[in-house]
């Protein structure tokens, strides 16, 4: 991993060439650049970096530089991440487990791209699961009254006091948009099917019974409107009249975890850039 | 290709044993059996032979026995096609021509499992391209007014007296219930996008703008209730930010006319069943 | 799980009617039912049946009347499978995990199709992992002498004496015709790249340095001539020239869990008939 | 289509910073940049840029410039290309149509970034295909002599004068090393089947004799080494037992045109480098 600069503004002419002039006099080496427009002619700009620096504290000091002699003249958001500390991860579920167990593993094995730090329930069900990882369970309950909702939530955003990132791994509960407000494009959801295909309950019957020949999952940043956050990403697997529900609902589990792992994991990587409300993803 | 034999009928036990030991009996060959239960118990059970046999008169006279010995006693609903004459197809179109195309090749090339009698089209565009494969084009103008729409539906009707089926290769027009009602499950229609996702105007600029990763196109029959129908076939492309709006229409374009083709193709190879609004497809 | 049935034999009329007419006969009830021929006419049959029985001692007794009425008269090969006792699995491995740890996710969610009992390695670097699924985990270490071979193979033997199917999870031993020969069509490798195209040392390198676009995986039946056994599954990831060598072995692990996890399920599923070095795989 | 600017070198610091810069400096605007490195440091270094000038010549007389200036302290390969004129490709084929077919469709509808001059065939078959997509055809017949094989490679060398690019569609002929040597990475071949898995005469029946549950195409360009250049693009379909050797080879067929004709516009579109036999294909 290599220290990766995130940078979007207003396209105009030689946006690139000033900021690999810079970066080239600040000495530091660029490893990575990719790059996009969404228009070719006047549109908006998206860019990221990776970059080897032989002296951190000196290309962060050179970074302030950067705000004034270039960020400004161009209008632009950047975002300069480091490599360490890597970003904290809490990941909220429910009683479903693969999508959770997906993540585990990615996590045990290095290659999440940051660290779980927790997990989250409105119920025991995964506590065992989640401890055989040596990682720490918080049972949240949750019933139906908004009280307890609001005292759910309030506790959840205590105990994500310090982590960079909540993982929704198929929690079965709709945040308000209070909470969400405090986790902007910080929150990544899975939807099973297709969004907006089946919105509403128990998808994959509702698939089912529609007779689909292929069965997706979205994953999406969370955002107020429910299942409306911008797409990361999607996949699906084919399917057909000779497997039964169940059958689809484990088919489409797999896409699930899938997908929720690679949106978690660009996200994490930085590859990730978010514009009126469409990612740009720099795989 | 082979005389093909399409049962269905609530399920019991020895449906199979019933339909192979008669036609055993009555000298003719199984080649292929596909059969599809829609519960293990109690459910709907579906069933396509293809079978070959020396007399075709002998086994039209079996198959009035086939009536009174076995397809009442389980409620039956079966369908023998023979292989010639072959089914004929009238292509409806409008201005666009990839998915005709497709058509018009698979067509000349003896791989559509039918023969395209005509090409109807509300606009002159396309004729040359059909007159090109020796195929009669016709003409049949429609305007807003429903006086138009009727009198245009009015001349289809009469153009396609005699055809099997009918394939709307993006045919730009809303057709009526009562058009409908005369085609029960024998007109196939192209959506791009997927279905019930990005139903409206313009479907490829919606998912452009949501920032969809996949991009698909679904095949199915038309119903009264428009884009509803049963569901043939459905693929989708990967599509990334990189691609503009009119490659993702490129892509799309692809994705229909691969899409519209094996529809078309297994329908007319008597691999569907319909029920309660869904296909089963033996492929 | 329902009790399934495999039978193959050469092709001729009547086959479907006799076996299905005899479990009529007999009080089963046929749950599902697939067949293949592997020519219109004058090949080699499959069928594979899942049946529903009240009796399983009185199948048992009508299935050995099956041999001298049905099977006999077909020269038919077929066995019947009971859901209980499960299949046992021994699994072998070395020192990467990701298949490993596919197979043990799935034991331990019982979507395995059977259970495994114990795993083996020549190496003692996956037992934290093995332990922490509650399995027995045996260290058989094997040097570069054939003495060392042989010693380690006849321990193997012996360990897995009573398991039903022997799946290879990258366990990086060519093991000798001898040991194969004892467990004919009942063990499982996977293979990293396609085969025949990459056989032989570091194939994720060879495929790297070739430039390929897609990286496969293949799960095939262990025979005599390595790598050469029957295919059971394959599948591929696209890749790109922007992912480095690490990557692409990070994808093709992905492929190699995936392929591996299926083709074994399939086994256990009883879906698998292999005739003349292919696989008929009914799913 | 904008003009493109392919850049490769020894991989090094200042790279992109130096060629934006001359370029903005010269009052070219850059709409879309690309830019991959072997190896994060120490690797070669690869660059696609495509930018709009309002002024031709000027450019013309700024890239002499680029040489002195930029390209020759980088040690860079670089080739500029204008969008017109177009590229002009001649397509060699034999008796089969579906690759052909893909490549003459696409042409017309102006989508292979290129224009199609002509077709050349060692047969009369393709010559009424041809001729109704108004282009001149060309029989050039070869029988087994070295002679003949000789005065037909200097008869398509004649003909083929003037064209930027030979594509073989299905064109059953091994091209000789001197003529190759005469289209250096400006000839593209589609092979069906992966390579290097099976090579030799009849490769679908090789693959569905094994057994393979997957059917793939591979598009390189031709060297001297039969079969083994650069890969340009490869692509699978799914195979299973129920599909007949006929079914395969359409199947095949199907990805063989979409292979061969992804790879072929990737060409025309400036989208490809190639260094140490491998592509960088810049999508």
């Amino acid at each position: 991993m290599y220290p990766t600069l995130l940078i979007d503004c207003p396209d105009q002419p030689g946006i690139v060439q000033a900021v690999t002039r810079f970066l080239y006099e600040a000495g530091v080496n660029i490893v990575r650049l990719d790059q996009h427009a969404s228009e070719p002619v006047g549109g908006h700009y998206f860019m990221r970096l990776e970059f080897a620096t032989a002296n951190q504290s000196k290309t962060e000091a050179h970074m302030a530089e950067f705000q004034t002699k270039v960020a400004q003249h161009y209008a632009m958001r950047w975002q300069l991440y480091w490599p360490e500390p890597k970003p904290k991860v809490a990941v909220l579920c429910s009683k479903t487990s693969h999508t959770l167990l997906e993540i585990l593993h990615l996590n045990s094995q290095g290659k999440l791209g940051g660290v779980v730090t927790k997990v989250i329930s409105n119920h025991e069900t995964l506590r065992e699961l989640v401890e055989s990882y040596n990682l720490p369970f918080h049972h949240v309950p949750i019933d139906k009254t908004s009280e307890s909702k609001q005292a759910s939530e309030a506790q959840i955003l205590k105990l994500t006091e310090g982590d960079d990132l909540l993982v929704m791994a198929r929690y079965m509960q709709i945040l308000t948009d209070e909470f969400v407000s405090h986790w902007p494009l910080k929150i990544i959801n899975i939807h099973h099917s297709f969004l907006p295909a089946f919105v509403g309950a128990d998808p994959y019957r509702q698939a089912f019974d529609k007779g689909v020949k292929l069965i997706g999952a979205t994953a999406h940043y969370a955002t107020a409107e429910l299942d409306q956050g911008p797409i990361i990403e999607q996949d699906v697997a084919r399917f057909s009249h000779r497997e039964s529900l169940s059958e689809l609902r484990n088919l489409g589990q797999d896409v699930e975890r899938a997908v929720l792992a690679r949106a978690v994991r660009w996200h994490l990587e930085r590859r990730i850039i978010v514009h009126h409300n469409k990612t740009i993803v720099f795989r």
